[in-house]
Parts: C-alpha cells; sequence; structure tokens
C-alpha cells in the first residue's frame, strides 16, 4: 500500500486504546469509513469482522480491503436480514455500526428504504444485542444532518434537533433507539455525530456520500466541478481523525451515552475547497450552479460543529490538516480511481 | 343512544368548522377517540369513512359506533396494508391520523411492530397522499409521551422532546415525518400532542390505552383500584373536549405545522383520581402499590401539559369538567361493559 493512502502514521498523541485480540464487528464495514477503521483495527491486531451489504448506491466497495483482504474477514449480507445479523452479533466486544443509507436525495425519493435500513434495521439490531450480546460496547455514527438548519454556529450538542430530511428524522431515531437500550437495558452505546468526512475509498461516482467525492471524479476526468450555490460554510474531518474518534468511542467506557459531534476548526466555504482542490490537482476549473428547487428544500445553509464536548471527554481532536487530507485523497484516486467510478 | 353517552351537546362556544357534506377518513376511527370523532362528524353530516385494523391490543372496538352503524362507512384494514390505504385516502377533503399502536410497554416488548405501525405506516400515508390527496388536510393525533420526564410543568411546545420509550420515539419520527411532508411538499398537515384523555368508548380490558380504563374495569367489578405510586399528577381531557380541538385542527388552515399541545387546568395526582372515581361511583377502595422495576424505568414523574398556545391560535379550551366527565363514563360503562372486557 501506498503509504499515504492512509494517515494512521500521524502521531496524534491520542490514547486508542487496547485492540489486540479483541473481537469486532464493523456494519457497513467495506464502506469509505467502516473500511478505513477495518484496516487501523486490522494493524492494532484487532479481529475484525466487517458486514456489507454492498447495495450499488451506498458506500460499500469491496476495492476498499485492497492490500487487506487476508486480515479482515468479510460476511456479505444486508443487517434487515436478522437471522444472519443474529449470529453475526456473537462474541464480539465491539460493534462499530457504521450501516446506513446516507443520501439525502435518495431519502426524499425512497423514504421507506430509508426507513428500512436506517430505521427498522437499527431496531433490530439493539435487539438482538439485547439478547445476543448486552456486554457489547456499540459505537453509532450519526449525522449533524439531524440538526438541520443550524439556529446559531458552530452546532453544538444543545443545538436544537429539527432535521430536514427524511435521512435525519431516521437517523434521530436510531441515536434514539441507542440511547433508550442504554438507559433501559444497560447497552454501552455511544453516539458520535459525523459532519462531512474525506479522504480515500470515499464513493465519488455521484454525490450520495458526500459532494467531495463527485467534484473528486470532475477534477480528474478535466471536467468543471460543479458547485450549487458555493457560499455555504462547512468544515471537514480527515477520514483517519474520524477513525481515531470511533476507535476512542470504542474503548473509553465513561463517555457519556448522549451524543457527541465531530468537527473542525478547520471551515471553508464550497468555493474555496473547490479552488483548493484546483489548485492542489494542478488544474482544474469551477462552474457555480444556482441551487434546484428540490435542492433547496433540503438545504441547511452555512453548517460547522462545535466538538468541544468530545474533546474534553475523550481527548479527540482532529490532527490533519484538510490541506494533507485533500492531496493525499487526490493522490489515491489518481491511482485508483477505475476502482470507484 | 343515551344522550350522556355524548357530552357534544354542551354549548363550548367553539367555531368548529363546516362538515356538512365533507369526505373525511378516519384511521384507527373504531378506536377510542376515533369513534367519537366519527360520530360527531356524521351528526355535523360529513361523509365518514373509517379505516381500522380492529387488531385484539388496541382500541378498535365494533360496538363503538353502537347505533351510528348505518350514518359511518366502516373499511376493516391494516395501516400497513398501503394498496387499501391508497385507495381510502383519494378524495377525502380532511383525513384524521389516529391509527397507532398505543401501549408503551408493548412497545418495549415488541419494538419493531410498534415502528411499523407508528412510523413505517405513517410514512407510506403520507407518501400515498402527497401522490394522490396532496389537497388533503391531515390532522394526526400524537402524544405527551415524547416529551420524556419533563423538566418543568406546566409542559409546553418549547419542552425537549426526550421520550423515554419506543412508542414514543416511533411517533415523533411520525410528528416529523408530517412536517416534513408539509415543508416540503406542500402537505397541508397539522399536530395535536395529546394527554391523557377519557371518556365512554375508552378500552378498559386492560392499562394498553389509558391507566384510567383499567381502573374503570377493577371499579365496576368490585375490585380495588390498583394505583402504582399514586402522587404522580396528571392532567386529563374529556373525549369530547379532544374532539372539539380536532374538528378545529381539521378546519383551521391558519394553524401552524408545529405540534399543539392539548391540556386541561384540572389537574390531580393518580390517588385522588382513583378516589373521585371511588366516590362517583358509590363505594370501591384503593390499593396503592409500589412500582415494579420494569414500569419505573420508563415512568416519567408528574406530567401536565400548557395548552396556551392552541387556545391562542384555535379558541379551543376544555370545557367539560373532570367530575361530569367521569360520571358520564361510569354511567356508560356500567350499561355497556360487557362490549368492553
Amino acid at each position: 500500500m501506498n503509504p499515504r493512502e492512509s494517515g494512521a502514521s500521524v502521531d496524534t498523541g491520542l490514547q486508542l486504546g487496547s485492540w489486540a485480540g479483541k473481537q469486532v464487528l464493523i456494519t457497513g464495514g467495506l464502506g469509505f469509513i467502516g473500511s478505513t477503521l477495518a484496516i487501523r483495527l486490522s494493524q492494532l491486531e484487532a479481529r475484525v469482522t466487517i458486514v456489507d451489504s454492498l447495495i450499488p448506491q451506498y458506500g460499500g466497495n469491496l476495492f476498499n480491503l485492497n492490500g487487506h483482504e487476508k486480515a479482515i474477514q468479510v460476511n456479505l449480507s444486508d443487517i434487515r436480514d436478522r437471522y444472519s445479523l443474529e449470529v453475526l452479533l456473537q462474541n464480539k466486544h465491539v460493534i462499530f455500526n457504521l450501516a446506513g443509507q446516507t443520501s439525502h436525495l435518495d431519502s426524499m425519493h425512497d423514504p421507506e428504504t430509508d426507513l428500512a435500513i436506517n430505521g427498522m434495521a437499527q431496531l433490530s439490531l439493539l435487539e438482538l444485542c439485547r439478547r445476543v450480546n448486552p456486554e457489547a460496547r456499540i459505537v453509532f455514527a450519526s449525522t449533524r444532518q439531524l440538526y438541520g438548519k443550524p439556529k446559531y454556529l458552530p452546532v453544538d450538542e444543545s443545538h436544537p434537533v429539527e432535521p430536514v430530511d427524511i435521512n435525519g428524522i431516521n437517523k434521530l431515531s436510531a441515536e434514539l433507539y441507542h440511547r433508550l437500550y442504554a438507559d433501559v437495558y444497560g447497552l454501552r452505546t455511544c453516539i458520535l455525530r459525523l459532519t462531512n468526512t474525506i479522504g480515500p475509498r470515499m464513493r465519488i461516482r455521484d454525490a450520495r456520500q458526500t459532494f467531495v467525492g463527485i467534484w473528486l471524479k470532475q477534477l480528474l476526468a478535466g471536467e468543471p466541478i460543479e458547485v450549487w450555490g458555493g457560499e455555504q460554510l462547512r468544515d471537514f474531518n480527515d477520514v483517519d481523525d474520524v477513525v481515531d474518534a470511533l476507535l476512542l468511542a470504542g474503548s473509553l467506557d465513561a463517555l457519556a451515552n448522549t451524543p457527541y459531534n465531530l468537527g473542525s476548526h478547520e471551515r471553508l466555504n464550497l468555493r474555496q475547497l473547490a479552488e483548493l482542490m484546483i489548485r492542489l490537482h494542478g488544474s482544474g476549473e469551477i462552474r457555480l450552479m444556482s441551487f434546484p428547487d428540490e435542492r433547496k428544500k433540503i438545504d441547511i445553509g452555512d453548517y460547522y460543529s462545535c466538538y468541544d464536548r468530545f474533546q474534553r471527554d475523550a481527548g479527540w481532536q482532529p490532527s490533519r490538516s484538510l490541506e494533507t487530507t485533500l492531496e493525499r485523497t487526490i493522490a489515491y484516486y489518481r491511482l485508483h480511481q477505475s476502482h470507484y467510478l
């Protein structure tokens, strides 16, 4: 593997827990964040099992484990299939629950599927855990999307939750299920609300996972980057910083059973991000587009998170600069983009 | 019909809208509130269709329409059956969406069914409405349950939403779906958060719908009323006041697309309520019980609502005294309890 594909070698000074010999399950583990986490865990000598449905519209991609296939056990199945899930959940020390439908627009076009995956399957997973593995640590990847349009910035965990799309509503339910099963049944859950995560292995075929993905595809194809609006501020986390956060959440039992934000102090608007990508790539251009109605209705304007609580309770802070992350990501897709198109 | 079975003749001074000739659908219309609403609407010369699944654990009871069968069309089907629902939703002016699983304990024992009915079926209903009847007025019956344990009293609509059971989480999702479909697709939805509703036609077989139901059954059987705790304050609405509120919500298009509380200024603790029922019945006794663990975990302590917003925007306030309501309810079940056991 090209060492630049992973930023894991960065010395963050974090105590990420003792993982050698631990049995770990990662739902959605062939996806962008899940596979990066799986590789890191295998390097930390954990015994990693992945469950992934490889639904074409989602983030799963077998190539994400390229070079690491022998170290990681892959089980292809859908988390809506509770019989396979019941067996997979057993005897695991830690469950990273990352599976989900992530596209906001898809959630509006097919809301029932979004609910089945992001709501019903999450509830089944917790019910099964309660029965067959109540001792497991469960880390749930949630999203900033459920805050809706920010009422103030940066958005902290006290900000009202007012999701503006079906995906946000169902992710909120899944969070609440996780909290309830901790309160009522003593399950050991921890919830992280992720903001925009970027890095190698993200989906670039379209904007379903992150708009940065399709921008990268356009950039590498020599096409203009299509920027909707352009003035909206966003914060970005390197996937390796997110993996650090997940490992902390999976190892620190003293964390609260309330959601923690991730986030970054590096914020810029979409036009600036596109300009930075063009500069790092060495060429490219931007096509500024006005917002189509369908997107406008579920757009949230400026957004960036306050992650002070997770910094205070877990010691986490992002360590990789946005420029480094983008450089590393562009280099990865120059080599491997054929596997992602 | 015994005139005391309905309090509709009370002159509340409310302008409840023009209902003659209106096509109305009531989901869960064989239940306690749904049937009382259906009868009132038929008296107002609306053309009423009921859809109800008659699931034995829920509130539906064919006897609830006793004496009114000819005026109301009943369609027995489950709102999870989207094919029948699609046809039933068409050509309706107003849809009162009251169907649901109401038992908090059942929602913990079988959370997936609660989600299927209180979440998935609600989402399907809105999707279908959007496609086949986007002009309809939709009134959704929600619940105080989703506030969780009150942080202050009385609980107004700004109170944080922190459901403490699966039922509360799924009812919250259903609310958010209704609001989203109004925001994004322009559906004309209105949400009422009901508190404890009592009156003729409520379920008394067990505590699945309201604890007052099983108390009444115990009282009429000459058994002690089993009161868990006893000191918890509650507010109570007469079902006819709730029907007034539903009619207002179904006719006032200027109401906000944010939830409105119902409630009452008559509040008393559970022991006082049991004592009042015993006095009105003329005999009876109380058995005070300490809380079992299973209930304690999802109990919310004292609760009563502030309904100022709905009073301000719709002119609604409760008009029936608790004593009158209980008298009328006891009289109803003395006559008809065999149909409810």
